[in-house]
């Protein structure tokens, strides 16, 4: 038996026969023509067809996933719409006097190259795309673009270079297991498909890819990014048995959609998900979650080559509301800096970033940023219900000077006859020790508050959350950062305001008993954990829960 | 009128006419000689004389600065003895043939490169001594090595390139108004030098430095670090106003030695001195400072190549108690990491060192070192009035494990019969917000606290302090920091221990009211705000002082 280790992408345990699948690239090798014309006529052509193919899979993507996975669909139409890929293929026939196939290979891998030293994540992932498109045109040219899955018998595991988002579509699904894969990251587009379509995947196998074999066993551990190969019976009892677990407590679970989570006392708390990107709303769904409790609004800015516009803001608004259909999305403004960066910006250096220029710093400082945003957001509002929450408060002046450029945006919408929601929530995060201890006063001046646990651990602590070397003493259960909570909590029921948590400790079902004590509102925790957290609610009786250590105030 | 721009390096206002002083390596010309050895000869003779004059200096620095102060001429006198230096210049004579003045310089020169080129500011700043050393030994080849301001009639100011230690010290005192360099630092020996002696200086001038003028007429302002060349009348009489208000205002205060810091309600507060060098203790004493509140220990292991030796550190901290001579020493134990280093730590790099591996978490983990120190600590308690404090708690946890440390080293004391007092206090830091929130705990452990304003506002305001462009949202006045020395006093007396204030606000006299409401016990400022905040106590009614917005609590 070996194991190989890759980036654990989609949760699940998958058992079964390798099938290896041939990717990316047709073998295409270079070919003189004396019919210049006649191969740009092939290639237009060839081209058409692709465009045609991929009309069909954006509707059929439309139907299976969801409309921000189709939406590649029409992302690849453009890039074949797009002139300097077209000119690159044509100008490459010509001066080479070579074959379609050879010319679309050449110009694309160009392109895709160029993506792929990009410095950012995400460009670097549009690589794929680059490469998923010219390799449709070749096969259309080479006359094998049908089904990729077609003839296989039974159910296999998928094994591929990296598997772009249009052979994820077309294949069909009741026929796999499962993906791995030799390139991709957690945010590719077949590790985001693998976990909208909920089939285990490990991705980023690299070299430990070269040892599957075709037809061979194995087992993929999605959860854990490693893969088994030929294991031995032994193993393969364990992971039948978890995988069995995994299906059982997954069934549990969705039989509580539907439900509300109200624990053994009485008492409901509010379950709603933490998202980055419109993409992860149909895990929302899927999930059941309550509403949104943390959209972060950094997508639009780090997906962007510039500042996003308002209109391109505001439609984004206006999609995520309208798809959520009524259920409350708290959108939190730009929370740039630290670790998270857009090169536009031109965020200075700094030694110690986590403590720097960042988030609500840079929008009070630059209003020109933070208007643009609250006008796409209160346009937006019309289409369904929107909260808007501000990051890394840590004075009540602050919060006066917020509500001072909310206000400045209302008038300018009024005066342009521009509508807005009058039922707009407004709340802040509670994430740094100074707002923690202003609660009292900052309660009287928002509607809610969100306690990002995250940050307000690493603050409080003093303790760099992504520094290894300190996991120990980095403990969102340390009883300081408890106290706080409680603090918070308590503070906001007295102003009659309601109070949420939305760090990673919100879905700690250590402490799910220990929330509902204090009389927590909300919960927003990562869609996949919506429905564990509204188990660990059903099954626990509050009043068994001991807090006297949380009272340290005797004045 | 012209003005130029140094670094303020002693505090003070002196107006007078410029002395352009010239120090450093006296003109010297490379020369052929056929009697090397009678260079050598020469040479050898020129040291004998230099470092009988060394002692001779060392004697005086002793009456006139102290110890500290002094101890560079017999580093100086080390310099001299050293074989490399000496083997340096003679074969450079040998080699070249050359004169003995010529080789001095060039070996000596050599030497100074290297330190000048070193990764360390101290290291750095030892590169003038090395240069002090070299012209002493080429001034007594020369026959030019007598009294620097000899002949000099009235006072004036002294302009140099760089004021060596033996330079300064050898000056008749009494005829100098102030100092200004083209070179230095805050830290170099000349601006130390200037501070211990009370005259105002002002360093690092640089090219500003070239339009100074023989005899001109000039105002150093030590405060800001500004100095105005053939100011106007109008220039002049604002900073002689400025020069008598400073005087008056020190005469004002000097009255105050001897006298307790008591309110005009009756309310005593103790004002102890913050430290980080064995030679500040001499500011400590004029200042008439009730003690030391902080003594910083990293000036052991920051001075030092390699981890120091436990007797080297018994033997500092014993020489500054004694010198203390009962008045209590509060020595804080290691705290480098964040933005102070000792290269043989080797610690790691981090995205966030102020949020890193520093202080009791160094400690803790490596505890040969705290163990050392600890020893070391014990050993010298039995000459003075020994206090120790632990820096960056964050937990009950680290308390309780810090004390373990603490007996295992009492223990070891105890079987090998080494004596070391009853009566050492211990207490901890109070500079994270999660020590705040746990002091009802912690003060049930320790004997005193001490709140590091520093550290607490960057930590609770999740804003670096060292980040200049964050300058205006660090305010150690902000409320939530000001409720949380509150809460602090409170739990301390609460559990009938003390507790006071070490870092810069203590010395905030904006606060110094507050402080005494709130029943602070203590206050550790810079040697010389001792007597300003004492003055402020004395002419502050605590009754008068509004507190009620620091009352959070209510439960």
């Amino acid at each position: 038996m070996e194991q190989i280790k890759g980036v654990a992408a989609s949760k699940g345990i998958s058992i079964g026969s390798v099938l290896l699948y041939q990717t990316g690239d047709p073998k295409v090798s270079k070919k003189q023509t004396n019919d210049v014309l006649g191969e740009i006529a092939r290639f237009e052509a060839a081209v058409q067809t692709a465009v045609a193919t991929l009309g069909e899979l954006h509707e059929r993507a439309l139907q299976t996933v969801g409309e921000k996975e189709a939406a590649v669909f029409e992302i690849h139409q453009m890039m074949l719409e797009d002139l300097d890929f077209l000119e690159g293929v044509k100008d490459c026939i010509t001066s080479e006097s070579c074959n379609a196939e050879y010319a679309v290979q050449q110009a694309g891998g160009q392109l895709a190259e160029m993506f792929a030293g990009m410095d950012d994540e995400y460009m670097r992932e549009r690589a794929s795309d680059v490469r998923d498109v010219s390799a449709r045109v070749v096969r259309v040219l080479c006359g094998c673009d049908g089904n990729p899955l077609e003839g296989v018998k039974g159910q296999v595991i998928v094994a591929a270079e990296d598997l772009m988002p249009s052979e994820t579509i077309q294949m069909d699904t009741s026929k796999v297991l499962a993906f791995v894969t030799r390139l991709g990251s957690k945010i590719s587009h077949s590790a985001i498909l693998a976990r909208t379509m909920g089939i285990p995947a490990v991705v980023g196998l690299r070299e430990g890819f070269d040892t599957l074999k075709a037809g061979q066993e194995i087992i993929v551990d999605g959860f854990n990014g490693d893969v088994y190969l030929g294991p031995d019976e032994k193993t393969l009892a364990h992971f039948k048995n978890e995988r069995d677990l995994y299906l059982e407590k997954k069934r549990v679970l969705r039989s509580l959609i539907g439900k509300r989570a109200v624990s053994l006392d009485g008492k409901e708390i509010e379950i709603n998900a933490n998202i980055g990107h419109p993409a992860d709303i149909a895990l929302c769904e899927e999930n059941d979650a309550g509403g949104i409790g943390l959209f972060r609004s950094e997508f639009l800015y780090m997906e962007s080559q510039d500042f996003p516009s308002e209109d391109f803001q505001f439609e984004s608004y206006r999609d995520i509301l309208q798809k959520m259909a009524g259920k409350r999305v708290i959108v939190r403004t730009l929370d740039l800096g630290a670790d998270k960066h857009a090169p536009y910006f031109k965020l200075p250096h700094e030694d110690n970033p986590a403590m720097g220029y960042r988030a609500i710093r840079i929008c009070l400082r630059q209003p020109d940023i933070f208007i643009t945003q609250l006008r796409a957001l209160h346009r937006a509002s019309v289409f369904g219900k929107l909260a808007i929450m501000f990051p890394m408060i840590t004075s009540l002046k602050e919060v006066l000077e917020i509500k001072k450029v909310v206000a400045l945006v209302k008038c300018q919408l009024d005066e342009e006859h521009i509508p807005y929601s009058k039922e707009i929530e407004y709340g802040i995060m509670i994430e740094t020790p100074a707002a923690v201890m202003a609660t009292d006063l900052l309660a009287r001046e928002v509607d809610f508050f969100s306690i990002g646990t995250n940050d307000l651990t690493q603050y409080t602590l003093a303790c760099d959350r992504m520094n290894a070397s300190l996991s120990e003493l980095y403990d969102p259960r340390n009883l300081s950062v408890l106290r706080m909570i409680a603090l918070t909590v308590r503070n906001a029921h007295k102003a009659g305001i309601w109070a949420g948590i939305c760090g990673e400790s919100a879905g700690d079902l250590e402490l799910t008993g220990l929330y509902l004590k204090l009389g927590v509102d909300e919960l927003s925790v990562s869609p996949a954990s919506v429905l564990e957290v509204r188990n660990k609610v059903l099954h626990t009786d509050s009043r068994e829960v001991d807090d006297s250590m949380l009272n340290l105030y005797t004045v």
